[in-house]
C-alpha cells in the first residue's frame, strides 16, 4: 500500500494548505477512491485530499506538481471506462465538500453549481424554481456535475437538448499549474475568442480539474407522453424516427431502441415484477418520448403522430402510456436491466456511435465475427438510436472475461470499418486507451498530444487516461 | 502595392503546387481580397492562392510557411470585424474552386460539404432531399459553410437548433505545419478523446484552415407560424420568451426583440414598401417564429399560446400572418434594415449578449453613458433575445466614426460590467481585439494564447485576429 509518513514533506504541505482533517491517507479512504465501479481497476492513491474551494484545490495542485505526484478527480465514480483511477503515487482530488448550488436565475435560465455537486441535486434545485435541467442519467443520484462535465455526459435525451456539452455555458477550472481559469458565464452564444470551455468539456481531468460551472436551464415541459412501438424492420425504425421528429417537432425527447432479443431477455427476467408491455417475436421496439406544454391538445398530437406512422406501415405494435404508472413500467422495460443481464454474466459492454445508415449492417458483422471467433457468444443490442448510439452486451462464456481484449478488438475494429467513434458517451479512460487509433488517424491523436502538452506539459493531471 | 515577381521562389512554389492560373497577384484580384464589407480595413495580399483540393491547401500552407508568409481565408467576406483580412505580406487563400456538397445522407440526416460552399447552396441541396440544415443568416447567398463554422455563425434559430457549434459533426482541417487533419464523420456523439473539431469552431481561422465539414440535418419543418407582439415592459418580455418555450414545446424557433424606437425608425423608413403591421409607441416589439409537424394542429395551437400570453396580460397588441406573404411583411421589419439605417449613418454596430436578466440594466446604463460622452447620440437596440444577444446601432454624429473607438469602450466596459460577452456571434477579428481584456481575464486570455502556440507555434495563420 503506497504511503507517505505523516511528516513527510507533501502532506505537511497539504495540510497545511487544506487543514490536516482533508489530507486522508489513501488506505483509509472510502472505496470508491480505490476500485472503479466495475472492480477492473484498483488504485493506491497517497492520499485523497478535499479541498474546501477553488483556491484550495489549485493549492492541491501545485503541491502536487511541486513534489511530482499526480492529481485524479473521484467524483461519483459511476464511470465505466476506469477514468477516475488514481495513478501509482499519486493523489485523489474529491470535490464532496464543493457540493452546493450557488445559483439560480429563472429569468437567465441559468444556475451555477460547484463540481461536486450530485447530478440529482442540481436537477431538484432547477425543479423547484420551475425551470429544467435536461441531462439524465440512470446514475442521477450519485453522478456529479463536475463528472458529468468532463465525462461530457450523455444519456436519454441527448436527441432534443444535446449533451452535457451544450448545457454548459460558464466554466471555473484549475490548471495542471495551478492557475485558476474562472469564466462563470451565462451566455448561450459568446464568440469571444477560443472555446477553451468546449475542450475540458469531455477530456476526463486531463487538461484541467473543473470546480464550478454555470449549467443552462430549460423551461420545465408539463406534459409527457410515452410509447412502446413494434417494428418489422430496421428501415422502418429509421423512417419512424424522422417521421416523428417532423410531426411532434422539436418535442421528440427520446427516441431508444431495442433489439428484439434484447426485449424478450429483459421482459423475461422482470415477468416476476410487471407483465410485458407487448409480446416479444417483433424485430425491434422503440421507446418513444414526448414532453411537452400544452395539456389540451398534446396527447392528441401524439396519439395522431403515432397513427400516422401505423398507417404508413412503419410500426407493428403499439402500446401508449395513460398514466404515470404505465409510463413508468414501459421505460422499465429499458431501465430495469439488472435482472436480464444476470443471465449474461460476466459480460463486456460497448457504447459506440455511427451514421445511422451504417448501424444495421454494422449490427449484422459484429454477429457474424463474434460467432466465428466465439461460438456460443450471446449478445444484446440496444441504445439511444436516435443519436446514433448503440450499446453491446457481450458474453463468451463463464471465463469469457479473459477474451476480453480479443471481443474489443473485433467490436471497435468494426466500428472503425464503418467510420464510427469507439466511445460515444461513456470516454476513453483507461480500458479503451489501446484502440483510440482505430478511429481516430495518427494526425488526430498527434493533435490531442499537443494540446494535452499545451496545458499540462509534466502530465499532472490525471496520467494514463485518453493518450498513451 | 505588395508584389513579387513572377519568377519570385514563393510564386514559382506556388504555382508549382496548384497551377500557375490560379495563383493571382493581389493586385490583380477581386475586392473582395483587398477590403472588408465595412470598408474599414483593407488588405494587399502578396498573392491570392485557389487550391482545388484539400492537399492543395495543405501544400499552399506549407509553401507559405517556408516563405515566411502568413495565410488568411477568405470565405464570402460577409463578416464585420475584419476577421478575413490578410495580414502585411501575406497570402490571401480562397476556397472558391472547393464549393461542392459532396454527401448527402438523408437516413442519418449528414451532409458533407466542402468549406468554399456557399451556406444557401448547402441549405437547397438539403432541402431538395427533405432535410433541413437550421443555419440561417442574412448573408446565406454569399457566407460560406467555412466562414460559417470559422466564425461559429448563429443566426435567427440559435434558440432552437444553437449556433454552427451544435451542428458540425465531422471536420477537416489543415494545420499551420501543413498536416491534414481529418475526421468526417457524422457522430452526434463522439467522446474518443478531446474535442478538437469544437475548438477550430470560432477560431475565426487561426488555428486551422477548414477544409470540409460533416453538418448534422434535421428533418424539414413542414408549417411555420409567426406573428409581431407589442409588449409594454420588459418583464413580460421574458415571462413571454418563457411561456412560448413552454407551450409550444422544441417548436419556438424565433424569438426576436427589437426595442419600441427601433420598430419606429424601420416601420417609418419601410412605409414606401409596406404598411405598418402594428401602431409604433409600444415599449417592445417580439418577432416570434414556430416551426412544427402537423398542418391541422399547429396553428391552433400557436394561437392559444398567444391567447394564453394575452390572458396573462404580457401582450399589448399581437399580430399573426395568415399568409406567407404576410410572414414574410413581419420578418421585413426586422430584415429589411437598409432604409432605417440610412438616417443613422454613419453608424457603429454592436453585437453584444449578457444574462436576459442584465439586459434592461444594461441597456439603461448604456443610455445614460453614451448620451452624457455624447450629446444628440442616436441609438437603437435590436437582436436575438432569446438566446441573450443584442445588437446596438450608434450614430454620434456625422463625424462620429472619428469617436468610435471611444463609443466601442462605453459599450464595451458596460458589457463587461455585467458578465457580458463583447462578441455574441460576430467574433472578434481585428476590429475588437483591443476590448477583449475586458471580458476575459488575463488567465483565460493565457490559456487562449497557450493553444495558439501549440497549433501554430509560427503565428502562420491569420495573424493579428483574436488575439494582440
Amino acid at each position: 500500500m503506497a504511503t507517505a509518513p505523516a511528516g513527510s514533506p507533501i502532506r505537511r504541505a497539504l495540510a497545511e494548505a487544506i487543514g490536516v482533517r482533508h489530507v486522508i491517507p489513501g488506505g483509509e479512504a472510502d472505496p470508491k477512491f480505490r476500485a472503479d465501479v466495475l472492480g477492473k481497476y484498483v488504485a493506491d492513491p497517497l492520499f485523497v485530499v478535499r479541498p474546501g474551494d477553488t483556491a484550495e484545490v489549485a493549492a492541491c495542485v501545485r503541491i502536487a506538481a511541486e513534489h511530482g505526484a499526480s492529481v485524479t478527480v473521484v467524483g461519483g465514480q459511476t464511470g465505466t471506462v476506469g477514468g477516475a483511477i488514481a495513478a501509482p503515487g499519486g493523489i485523489a482530488l474529491s470535490l464532496d465538500r464543493m457540493n452546493r448550488v450557488i445559483a439560480m436565475d429563472t429569468v437567465s435560465m441559468a444556475m451555477t453549481v460547484e463540481a461536486g455537486c450530485i447530478l440529482q441535486t442540481a436537477q431538484e434545485a432547477a425543479e423547484a424554481e420551475g425551470a429544467f435541467l435536461p441531462l439524465d442519467l440512470g446514475s442521477r443520484g450519485s453522478a456529479t456535475v463536475g463528472g458529468a462535465i468532463a465525462a461530457n455526459a450523455g444519456g436519454n435525451r441527448v436527441l432534443r437538448w444535446g449533451m452535457m456539452r451544450d448545457m454548459v455555458t460558464g466554466l471555473e477550472v484549475v490548471l495542471a499549474d495551478g492557475t485558476i481559469v474562472s469564466s462563470l458565464t451565462p451566455m448561450i452564444k459568446d464568440n469571444a475568442g477560443y472555446a477553451w470551455k468546449q475542450l475540458m468539456l469531455g477530456s476526463e481531468g486531463t487538461l484541467g480539474i473543473i470546480t464550478r460551472a454555470v449549467l443552462r436551464l430549460r423551461p420545465k415541459p408539463t406534459t409527457d407522453q410515452t410509447a412502446l412501438l413494434a417494428l418489422a424492420d430496421f428501415a422502418s425504425v429509421t423512417a419512424l424516427l424522422r417521421s416523428l421528429e417532423v410531426r411532434l417537432g422539436g418535442r421528440l425527447s427520446s427516441f431508444e431502441l431495442m433489439w428484439g432479443d434484447f426485449y424478450a431477455a429483459m421482459t423475461a427476467a422482470q415477468l416476476a415484477a410487471r407483465p410485458r408491455p407487448m409480446a416479444e417475436g417483433h424485430a425491434f421496439y422503440a421507446l418513444v418520448e414526448m414532453l411537452g406544454g400544452d395539456p389540451d391538445h398534446d396527447a392528441g398530437q401524439f396519439e395522431a403522430a403515432l397513427g400516422a406512422a401505423i398507417e404508413d406501415g412503419l410500426v407493428a405494435d403499439a402500446v401508449i402510456a395513460s398514466s404515470g404508472r404505465e409510463r413508468d413500467a414501459l421505460w422499465a422495460v429499458r431501465e430495469d436491466m439488472v435482472p436480464g443481464l444476470a443471465a449474461y454474466k460476466p459480460f463486456m459492454v460497448y457504447d459506440v456511435s455511427m451514421a445511422l445508415s451504417a448501424m444495421p449492417g454494422f449490427v449484422e458483422q459484429v454477429r457474424i465475427r463474434l460467432e466465428a471467433a466465439f461460438p456460443g457468444v450471446r449478445m444484446l443490442f440496444y441504445g439511444h438510436a436516435g443519436d446514433g448510439n448503440l450499446h453491446i452486451i457481450v458474453n463468451v462464456g463463464d471465463k469469457g472475461m479473459a477474451h476480453e481484449r480479443e471481443v474489443d478488438r473485433i467490436v471497435y475494429e468494426m466500428t472503425g470499418e464503418v467510420g464510427g467513434s469507439i466511445a460515444a458517451e461513456h470516454g476513453i479512460g483507461r480500458s479503451r486507451i489501446g484502440f483510440l487509433g482505430l478511429t481516430r488517424s495518427p494526425a488526430e491523436i498527434d493533435l490531442m498530444r499537443r494540446i494535452k502538452r499545451a496545458l499540462d506539459p509534466e502530465g499532472i493531471l490525471n496520467p494514463g487516461k485518453i493518450l498513451e
